[in-house]
């Protein structure tokens, strides 16, 4: 049964509106997915759902209805809230009037690198930009990439901003945040080769083999890849600039060399 | 000389804070850079300069003083206000203590298909999310692109998070306003065949042609390509999915199909 909610001091409501705050996402290591589609992605993935809120203003319309008994089937609680309150828990401009929290992924690296067989990694070296993180998974996702590593201070997994970026597909593939030497030794088990992409590297992005195991490093916005992964790299990559910019988006960088790895593969589908 | 102000009812100050919103953008014709690097392309550029405003929390840092020695070189008059006054019109939330105030490009289709040489267009149709359209811009630039046109309701092109995701490519290719009988009687006179990007596309992007003189369609992040271009063009292409995402980011679809066309035209510097 559907529970209804009306004041703002209720547990489950301060619990919400306080995990958009990084603080207490990691104190409570839960999380806030919003929205029809997402929540539709959550239900279909095996991460584990805490609560739904469902905004009274929306509770006719048909898809949330749908989602809402799927979701107490699923033995997940569903809170019904006046629409004013819905207002004050959601981080979104225009709300879809469903939210649910999750529990974020416990995957380790350890874990992942037993069963790891597809060959094509990701490595993000602290990223500052949600967005950017999250639409680099959405691509890893889409170039059937094996999984994405998050190495240093890189913008918050479970931040509303990048998970959105995702578009669900933080629900597809493993995303683990490690250290560097964590992230060496991993590709060092699993025997890939590193590549690092940077604006000063030597060699085209096309004209390295990326049919063998691998894994791409792409590094902060403004700084770059760090060091520890600098020195270890197989090789360094390039994207050939034409025009009188200096440079790509990183996001935009890792889109070029994924989908030219997808290509050497052979479009393998 | 620098001019100092102090008041925030200053006709320039008021000005500048309303160049946030559109609607005194489209009034005046102008629009606001800001940052140093940002300011310094502009420097670089034809544009044309109005005023330029700068913090006195920032006026001994020597970049700053150097561009504003260079702006008034320019016969571009510099304010300079104080911290709090500047922090009211800046749109920035770490502001570096420089602003311009620019007139918008007046650069015509017309003007342009007499002079166009390159033979690489891209065509947003429109894309709401300003991020999407200045990272294309920016990738367009890198790319090697002739031009960017934006036709139907694109993001605003002259709004702080479009021309600060362009990171200055803004100023180093046209980028026009256009209906969609504009863009297609564009591409006519040129002789640019017509590629629709699309995820329910036939052909995947590395079997189309790439190196004949083309334009590339990217469509709306929800709706896709509209039916003015669908019905005109001479392919429809995509980008094969391999994993669990449903499609690409628009930004990164585009960063792969046009430096694919690099790629096919030899990365030619």
């Amino acid at each position: 049964m559907i529970r209804q909610i009306v004041s703002q001091d209720n547990q489950y409501i301060k619990l919400t509106a306080s995990l958009r705050q990084k603080k207490y996402r990691e104190e409570t290591g839960l999380f806030v997915v919003e929205g029809t589609r997402f929540v539709q992605e959550a239900l279909e993935s095996s991460w584990i759902l805490e609560y739904a809120v469902v905004s009274e203003a929306h509770e006719g319309n048909e898809r949330i209805r749908g989602l809402a008994t799927n979701l107490e089937k699923r033995g997940c609680q569903v809170l019904s809230v006046p629409p004013a309150l819905y207002k004050k828990i959601s981080d979104t401009e225009a709300p879809q009037g469903i939210l649910a929290v999750m529990q974020q992924s416990r995957e380790t690296l350890e874990a992942v690198a037993v069963t790891a067989n597809k060959a094509l990694w990701v490595i993000l070296d602290s990223l500052q930009d949600p967005g950017n993180v999250g639409t680099i998974i959405r691509t890893a996702d889409a170039a059937g990439a094996a999984g994405v590593l998050l190495a240093g201070e890189c913008a918050d997994l479970y931040a509303g901003k990048t998970t959105r970026a995702t578009m669900g597909s933080l629900f597809h593939l493993p995303v683990i945040k490690a250290s560097a030497p964590q992230c060496l030794e991993f590709c060092r088990r699993l025997g890939l080769s590193l590549y690092v992409a940077g604006a000063e590297a030597k060699h085209a992005y096309t004209d390295v083999n990326l049919t063998i195991p691998c894994a791409v490093v792409l590094g902060n916005e403004g700084a770059g890849v760090g060091d520890d992964f600098r020195s270890q790299a197989r090789l360094h990559l390039k994207i050939p600039i034409s025009g009188r910019a200096e440079s790509l988006n990183v996001a935009s960088a890792a889109a070029v060399i994924l989908f030219e790895a997808v290509r050497q593969r052979g479009l393998a589908l």
